[in-house]
């Protein structure tokens, strides 16, 4: 085992298995051959052919596209297609800046491989080889990942928040932090993968803040979602993610970044340039 | 003008102008049209078609493959076709940690398309938005990029060292700083890019380390590569970056990377994807 494989587990998919889907001309995602042909059943919203999936294009605006594939998406989720609906829009487009084409119920973007975007916490007191870092568990009864390690704090971007309010939003709900605390997470960059999981494609940018946090803190979940949390010396987080799986997915590429980005990773050594370079699509 | 104009600074190449070049059967770089009928003339050590330059296969390991083509480099110095001979070998693969097929002039490797590695060492004291940042200004007769800003250390990555080893050596080079001051230099990932410059393709990964100063360090040019060191408050290196090309290509790059792993650029504005997606080939 190694951080390798980490990366690697960000980066699976065959694009064969998968044909494009667009949104008012644009290519915003993938769709299985499989789904594709479910999506046929639902002509009033999705046009589908041999090579590709596009939402009507007599669905003129962002309010008729999403009001048409919603009623679509809710027979699916009726029939066990969609699973662990979270009633959550997420913005569909190609550009996170701009006005979204149309949105989509949280639960069934993976099965569009529509890129979503979430926010990604590093919580940590000291520095250098003193660094602790704040590892949650997730709640074993969660959709995605039940009980696999997370960040201190780590949530989806839904629609119509922005990234730093939302990190504000979910450090009260995830940990119990102040909000004037929360204001101190400094931006880092971001990760990036396409990768199949059980729950779709996922195409994903996750945004990573740094906190340093007190001594005293103490993490407190408000939402039901954290089951334990654990503060951690850098080497026993940096054991466990180059030995185990325990990590969710793409927290492993995140904690990476953050190893990569404060000095922890030797380019000297064999295999930094590869883990450097899975970091990002 | 702004920090994007930076970044496409580093991504601008017309593949079309360009065909492989490959050593022992594996791509290495790219050559322009017009350059390989030049290598044409030197059958002995390169083997041109239409669509590919390859080293001559007869040449069969690492010493073979860098004496001819040394000889034919020689002859392209002599008739002013590579300026700037350096007489520092730079290794040819594809795998930074393998042992390279080659070694090739560095003056001669922007006119192959070869992958060239480089440590870049930000200097700074403080933190936050009391940061202020070592700035060089690159001596006048400097071959490439005469004139332009650049870090407080930087330097090609020869053959046969650490890139550790190198950023000691270069920290004492470039800024007279003692070897046990730039051991504290701490890694924090790289940038890579492929663009057109004067020079030719430059395909490099540039290698990112930190220092933090101490605030009473002066730095002391001992190689003469070197015309002035500045101390600029982080506010004044970002406008500068953003609103001049004064900064060498590459060190704008690598400057960015900075700003972003250390929270100087918000993801809530617009560009910022763009911009960090930049960064890395």
């Amino acid at each position: 085992m190694s951080l390798l494989d980490r990366i690697d587990a960000c980066r699976r998919w065959d694009p064969s298995r998968y044909r494009p889907f667009s949104v008012a001309g644009q290519k915003v995602g993938w769709v299985t051959h499989d789904f594709a042909r479910r999506l046929a059943e639902f002509p009033r919203a999705f046009r589908v052919s041999d090579g590709a999936v596009k939402v009507a294009a007599d669905l003129r605006d962002f309010a008729a596209r999403s009001a048409a594939t919603a009623e679509a998406l809710e027979k699916l989720r009726g029939d066990g297609t969609i699973k662990g609906w979270r009633n959550e829009p997420y913005p569909v487009g190609t550009d996170f800046y701009a006005a979204p084409l149309m949105q989509m119920e949280r639960a069934a973007v993976p099965l569009f491989g529509v890129r979503a975007y979430g926010v990604h916490i590093n919580g940590f007191i000291g520095d250098g080889a003193n660094l602790k870092l704040w590892v949650a568990r997730r709640s074993r009864t969660k959709q995605t990942a039940p009980g696999k390690l997370d960040h201190l704090v780590a949530g989806g971007q839904p629609l119509g928040i922005g990234l730093m309010d939302n990190v504000v939003k979910e450090c009260g709900e995830e940990a119990g932090m102040a909000p004037a605390l929360a204001r101190t997470a400094r931006p880092a960059g971001f990760v990036s993968y396409v990768t199949e999981r059980v729950e779709g494609l996922r195409n994903d940018i996750c945004f990573a803040f740094d906190i340093a946090l007190p001594a005293d803190f103490k993490p407190v979940n408000e939402d039901g979602e954290i089951e334990e949390f654990y503060l951690w010396p850098i080497d026993q987080a940096i054991a466990r993610l180059t030995d185990t799986d325990d990590f969710k997915f793409n927290v492993a590429l995140v904690n990476i970044d953050f190893l990569v980005r404060r000095g922890y990773l030797s380019p000297d050594t064999p295999g930094y340039v590869d883990i450097v370079e899975g970091l990002r699509l």
